[in-house]
């Protein structure tokens, strides 16, 4: 352990890990899909660091943009207007069709400020939310999250009522292409019935559900929930933190959908993580209300000049560079070569992909489609596959029984095939394992 | 209404306000005290922007040390160790005497990790903490303020319990300095019985409280407090996002009443706002506790390289340019002149003042004390003293019946006359207004 790692174990909390278990990477720069550590060794970021780097490590352009910035004007209160904020709104605007934006600086303080806009123009309670999805770990929207993250702060924030997920691999109400009638959306007119309508606030849905499982709805399922929200006066929130800003090839998940919330909450990809920055942005009846009614929301960071010059840049990029027709060809190519695992590898059950957003749900056996690890929870196998990767110097996300893949949206075919060289390896020897197991 | 005023005003969301109401002004650069607006007028900033731009604007060593990060290193996920992480990590343990720090974005993500810590390494759920406190707008912090601002989300988090503040000049128990058993203390004591010492985690208070009018407490209140936390078990939290760092001469304002607390959190003055930056800062024991307990807690921003950086450079002006021996000095100067316009003035009230943290509380006369403003409203004559203040250039924070002077650490002697002339004028202007009000 170097240094730099001995004094980050030492005199600092990593999140969401059990201390002693930390085994952090000294990363000491990167460039494009490539990140470096300390030893020296070159690592290929196939999550994006959190699904959040889009247009990769040290994009010279947004490095600049930051800089310029600092010398230009560092810091303004959330009180002020600046150039930087004035851009950013106006290009948030344009690229969404939505009307105003407040800022943030993370996906969690985002939904927090949504949901609170939510209840203040409704004047109604309730939030309906999925059971798998993550929000945030402030009580607001960690309480919204359906993820297991927020079972050690329960209770948590009153007034959320949590719904079924559009999981076909998985189906909550045991259909099957053939049989499904869109339970996942009608089941929510029931709970909508059993909870009063006038009550109901606000529909919040990840775009894509990310962190759990990348669930990617039937081509329906928007627009049907975006009647139902219609049918009963109920705003539709979509937490875009990690599907929007590029991620599926298009500025908002739901844009492949041909719908619009009326809420978007977006962060991450907004500045492809180079500054913090969160964002909320509401449509026109909503911007309007404010006009004259007040918003109880705000922070100290809100609108930092710095932050927003990041999300401008991040932005020219990704249209100087053409990234969204990137993401629908590499995805494309993606989508064919994930595809071909799942038919070759007996570990890969489902598939799930849209743009450079995917995800390999991995099984015992694809019949009994038993998780390689439970739900919450790890297994030898799985920590093998991370332990592969990890040594091959490809960088991945995993959890639970699900292997992402989500590199950097500025990925070459090449770059692509490497990391998947990787795993294939992987999921080759998973797939060994498993017959040995099976063969005790 | 300049272009960019107008793009702000169209396309994005001010904090804590309506927005039909929102003026901003376009802030174009700065330089110490001073900032600049886009008619060329020079403003003095008398608040530090939101209390926090203690380095005052454009500081060309935190600049350069950024832009330097920037180019290295810009983003690494929170699971990575990383240089200025390092470095600020084991800064903070070295001038706080804690053992650890997580790292948020803000000061209201500070609190809520404070908060879940709290609860997790005690096994106990309610957190006691004071009426006039401000801790963020996140649910969990927001729900743990006492300040208004917390009525338009209620009920929010579970688990809170509200005492009285040390707030002498008007004190909750109707004591005066020669009456008084410190009650502000003594009870919490009852509070702790009433609600059980076995379910209470922790205390959290603001250092020394903030934006609910700067109410320094006595010299004994934090060795009285912190003695009463030992007795019962219970964990002492101390929010020094806005009265931390440099603000009152000190790291800590509690290193002014030699007692140490378990949990620091603080934002703002860390970074001097140059990037956005919050940090939990825990002892020995509780980190010792996460060792091998799961930290249930992080956002994607955790660590962020940059941010580490800022704080890193922001904490080395302070030791090079002796910026504690400025507070000192010039607060010194600052107190005589407050107490001098506290004898000269009918409308002030009430000086309170530690280091350059200083408010003066404004009344109708000082006999009845009736506020010149109600709690949580406003009155014509704060308004005529914001528009005074604003005509004459010089950037100050009042809200109800008070009216601070925090300005950035760097002030000189002449910057702080040349603001409190203006000050003066508009005392006198507000004791005729009174005046006059009172010959009707
Ligand atoms: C969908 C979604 N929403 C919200 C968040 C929270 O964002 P942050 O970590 O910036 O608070 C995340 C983070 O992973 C996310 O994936
Ligand atoms: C004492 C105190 N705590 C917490 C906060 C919240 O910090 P932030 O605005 O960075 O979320 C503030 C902000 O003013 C504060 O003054």
């Amino acid at each position: 352990m170097d240094e730099v790692t001995r004094q980050n174990r030492e005199h600092t909390l990593f999140s969401w890990s059990v201390q002693s278990q930390a085994n952090p990477i000294h990363m000491t720069g990167g460039q494009g899909v490539y990140f470096f550590d300390d030893t020296g060794a070159r690592w290929l970021d196939f999550s994006s660091q959190l699904i959040n780097l889009n247009v990769g490590h040290q994009h010279p352009k947004v490095l600049e943009a930051i800089k310029a910035q600092v010398d230009t004007l560092c810091f303004a209160g959330p009180g002020f207007a600046t150039g930087p904020r004035a851009e950013l709104g106006t290009k948030l605007s344009e690229v969404t069709g939505l009307a105003k934006t407040f800022f943030t600086l993370g996906g969690s303080e985002a939904n927090e400020n949504a949901i609170k806009m939510a209840r203040h123009f409704t004047g109604r309670h309730k939030i309906i939310t999925r059971y798998r999805s993550y929000h945030g770990a402030t009580m607001g929207s960690m309480t919204a999250s359906g993820d297991m993250r927020r079972w050690p702060v329960e209770p948590g924030m009153p007034g959320i009522v949590r719904v079924f997920d559009p999981y076909c691999y998985r189906c909550p109400f045991g259909k099957t292409p053939d049989s499904c009638g869109r339970e996942c959306v009608s089941h929510i007119e029931e709970v909508i019935q059993m909870e009063g309508p006038q009550n109901i606030a606000a529909v919040l849905v990840e775009g894509i559900t990310g962190s759990n499982g990348l669930l990617v709805p039937p081509d329906d399922y928007y627009p049907r929930l975006r009647a139902l929200c219609d049918k009963y006066g109920i705003l539709l929130i979509t937490d875009e933190v990690m599907s929007g800003f590029g991620r599926t090839g298009t500025y908002l998940s739901t844009q492949h959908y041909g719908i619009m919330p009326d809420i978007v909450t977006c962060a991450k990809g907004l500045t492809s993580g180079y500054m913090p920055l969160g964002a909320v942005i509401v449509n026109e009846q909503i911007a309007a209300y404010f006009e004259d009614h007040m918003l109880w929301g705000g922070l100290t960071y809100s609108g930092h000049p710095v932050s927003c010059a990041a999300g401008v840049a991040n932005l020219r990029v990704y249209e100087e560079e053409r990234i969204f027709e990137n993401v629908r060809e590499q995805g494309a190519y993606l989508e064919g070569r994930l595809l071909a695992m799942r038919d070759r590898y007996a570990c890969v059950g489902d598939v799930r992909i849209k743009g450079l957003f995917s995800v390999l749900e991995l099984v015992r056996d694809k019949g009994s489609k038993a998780p390689l690890a439970p739900y919450g929870g790890s297994s030898p196998e799985m920590n093998a596959l991370a332990a592969y990767l990890k040594a091959h110097r490809v960088y991945a996300y995993s959890r639970f029984n699900f292997l992402w893949v989500c590199p950097p949206l500025v990925i070459t075919r090449a770059e692509l095939d490497e990391g998947l060289a990787v795993y294939e390896d992987a999921l080759a020897m998973l797939d060994r394992q498993l017959l040995g197991v099976a063969a005790d």
